[in-house]
């Protein structure tokens, strides 16, 4: 696009390397992921990149602030045991510390409480059995639990910062590159839009006695554009559009199906979120939501989401490009 | 101070009502405070509030994005067990999902990767046992919870917005205002030092089409300053201190002794603050640390600070004033 006479402005692959530092453990988690993809992709299933929870962005070198992303990770954790039930492999690419798949059900039991230690005695001594009545389920959880586990179809990798979710993410595209349209990306990570490039960054903590702070934030590359392009261009994609203000979702979320040409976006507004979403794609515009009824009955709007769109990557699968 | 021309400055407390809106559960949790202050006192057992944890502050008033403050909330949980070893009562004013007393010895596992269902079988049936080798000391651990449980010897409230910390800590220091000196406030939360004040808040998610962002952030009021003066003026005072250039650390600690003429200052440096603070006061200034050998042993520097504290407190009992 640029003329002989105008610079190209840097792509976001080129401001990702060079803003971005890579983190030390991405080659490793690159492998295991590259693996997890082989194996599952050889045995004729479908694998799902699940990002989850909100991205950290420091605000000093040795950082002691931060600016984050309001996300608990519930969206990314309960889609991730309807996809294991859809008969997917998972990879949870997820936030340090956010919720888990499973283990989600009981985020809010502190674990001291769920426990009882019998007989009497000191120390180390004593059988601890558990109060089920603490742990609602508990058994047919574990148990399911532990058959994803023993097959093996849950890779769970971690971030903190915004860049090592960003490296992550390129590493994850390019693992499963090699099992083309099997694989999908359900990209429902809370990600910055803003950061502090490392060389504008204050290596010491900020002083508050220097008076009021001023702070200065860059616009964080949009991966989507290298990721449906150039990483995993024959991948099934799935963004999500957050927005507080009803009365622009559906324009934001057009918007951006028509700027980045992938193949879905599931719309939702902070309010409302547990309830109600809109999967909107270049051809559709699908609302999901839960009566009264689906909510006493514990019905989760994740297992419409992930229904809905396990069908629609089928047909993508089988639809010849 | 303010001369007649001069039109006085607003006071911490004054900001405080003005600029940061009183959360709804503060009058329950004031009258909890009050009644276990009460309680203890006079059991002639000194109450110790602990704050703990990082403070989020908002950037939108529909919040999507906050600033937030590096703490997994180690320090405070790690002090509330060595003051409840000391014979305190503990009022444990906490981030929501920081670390918690005892619990935290377990925060990094999964609670299903340490419990197993025994016997065949769907659904509910079945017996739910406890890994012990995936929670180390768990029957001690629990013995001693279950014993402080009983005992009604922590009472924990909980905070997650700066304005919730701020509302809390002046309610906390009111009602332990009746026990008089027999109360410590041990202030290690990190609090933010900035914040948005609310008539300058945006109501809805920024816009990152909009450009680069630019956050200007007002200074927050110190509330040590009517905590020491008015609203808890017998009690004895620890503030923290924590930096990250080791060159400022003691004359910021000193500096905040003459502002505000407390009791003590714990400071601290981030990269090694789990081995080496400085218990610094207006006469004296003594260094704590850990030897490889207590590192190994599994001695943690909160058991040195509170034994030190506890033991300045106990003179300030004593001490006429």
């Amino acid at each position: 696009m640029a003329g002989a006479e105008t610079p190209a402005s840097p792509t976001a692959e080129g401001r990702l390397a060079e803003e971005f530092a890579v983190p030390s453990q991405v080659e490793a988690v690159r492998v295991q992921m590259a693996e997890f993809a082989r194996r599952h992709g050889s045995a004729g299933r479908r694998v799902v990149l699940i990002t989850s929870g909100g991205t950290k962005v420091p605000l000093e070198s040795r950082t002691v602030r931060f600016l984050d992303n309001f996300s608990s990770g519930r969206r990314g954790a309960t889609s991730a045991e309807h996809f294991l039930d859809s008969g997917y492999a998972v990879i949870f690419l997820h936030r340090h510390r956010s919720l888990y798949p499973y283990a989600r059900l009981y985020a809010g039991v502190n674990l001291l409480d769920a426990l009882r230690v019998e007989g009497e005695g000191e120390g180390d001594s004593g059988r601890v059995t558990v109060d089920q009545g603490a742990l609602p389920g508990i058994t047919a959880v574990l148990r399911r639990y532990a058959a994803v586990k023993e097959a093996g179809l849950l890779l769970p990798v971690e971030f903190s910062t915004l860049s090592e979710y960003l490296h992550l993410l390129k590493a994850a595209a390019q693992a499963l590159s090699s099992i083309g349209s099997s694989a999908m990306f359900y990209l429902a990570a809370a990600v910055s839009d803003f950061y502090i490039p490392a060389s504008e960054m204050p290596e010491h903590k900020i002083q508050s006695s220097n008076g009021p702070l001023q702070i200065s934030m860059k616009m964080v590359p949009k991966m989507l554009s290298p990721l449906v392009k150039d990483w995993a261009p024959e991948a099934f994609v799935i963004s999500f559009k957050l927005e507080t203000d009803p009365s622009i979702l559906l324009e934001r979320a057009r918007r951006a199906l028509d700027t980045y040409r992938h193949q879905a976006v599931v719309a939702n507004v902070l309010d409302t979120r547990r309830g109600y979403v809109v999967v909107v794609t270049p051809s559709t515009q699908d609302e999901l939501s839960l009566t009264e009824d689906d909510v006493h009955r514990g019905v989760e709007i994740e297992e419409r989401i992930v229904s809905k769109l396990s069908a629609a990557h089928g047909e993508f699968i089988a639809t010849p490009r």
